[in-house]
């Protein structure tokens, strides 16, 4: 999505250990008139696929995964961080490893919101080393659901997970792939 | 909004505590196609106040935020819960004490993106005791900025805060205000 890359390039910021900061417009501060094209463009990318719901996980899943949903016309739902006492009954569990904090942690859907059969589309605004997808996949799985696909916003593809997953038959489809990045050289798409 | 509380009485639940959940449609599974309807009644709630930018927290804050951004064609920033490696510059500070998790937490917002002079409204989807509110009435006026008022899905006007806010002279507009709640007598409207 040549306008995304454009705005990668103007306002995304490279900070220490080479990780790629969109603060400005995805994931603290967002621009919303935008997010509703990037939402256009996941719905074009999967036309023709059935999809019941989407599934993205907190917090900064959660505004594009909304704005997307509009032209799906399916809800969202969103995977929680921590088992809260906000969840009645029982839910779906599985794990992320954040590279970025270092450290594994929980992430839950109430089982009322997954059901078996569903066809489950995910949508997230970064793909990494794809544990955030592949912990997301299992709660659909756990469910008896399935997933149809994945709608990323920026994939770092040198961290090889998008490959992989491709591989495996999931359709990934990322607005803005990056091959390499570095505060030295900057940004480089594939 | 009559449709919001007819949805509260069909799909709500009320939890221990006497707890009000609305996790299918609100703060966990997002009915999106109704989360227009309540941004629609914000933007005619808020209609001739000229507003710069919507502040929201995370997470569940996001959805409704991003949505109604829609109809104001405004950015939406929301305030993170902790200060993560993912924010590059200064940010503004406040603490919130919840009630659910009986602790208090950091709320930041990066100085990046809230302005001297800027009219903030705020969105959320619970007022309660007033303590994220409050929280990010104080981001917005550390950066010199102005709260021009707040939109909230459902209040719950027993415990006190919209009272008292209102009477310090905010103008806080709640889609559903509930009198009285709890697990043997049900909901009652104000």
């Amino acid at each position: 999505m040549e306008r995304l890359k454009q705005r990668i390039l103007a306002d995304g910021k490279i900070g220490e250990g080479d990780v790629l900061k969109v603060d400005s417009f995805l994931n603290h501060q967002i621009d919303v008139a935008f997010l509703c094209e990037i939402g256009k463009e996941f719905y074009k990318r999967f036309q023709g696929i059935h999809v019941d719901k989407i599934l993205t996980i907190e917090a900064s899943g959660i505004g594009v995964a909304a704005i997307t949903a509009q032209y799906f016309e399916v809800p969202v739902v969103f995977a929680k961080k921590t088992k809260t006492n906000n969840i009645y009954s029982d839910v779906y569990t599985s794990q992320v490893y954040s590279y970025t904090h270092q450290r594994s942690y929980d992430i839950v859907v109430s089982k009322e919101f997954l059901h078996p059969g569903e066809n489950v589309l995910i949508i997230d605004d970064f793909l990494a080393k794809g544990s955030a997808l592949r912990a997301l996949m299992k709660l659909i799985d756990s469910a008896g659901a399935h997933t149809v696909g994945a709608g990323i916003v920026i994939e770092k593809t040198y961290q090889g997970a998008g490959i992989d997953l491709r591989n495996e038959g999931l359709k990934v489809e990322s607005l803005a792939r990056i091959a390499k990045l570095s505060v030295k050289d900057g940004i480089e798409f594939l």
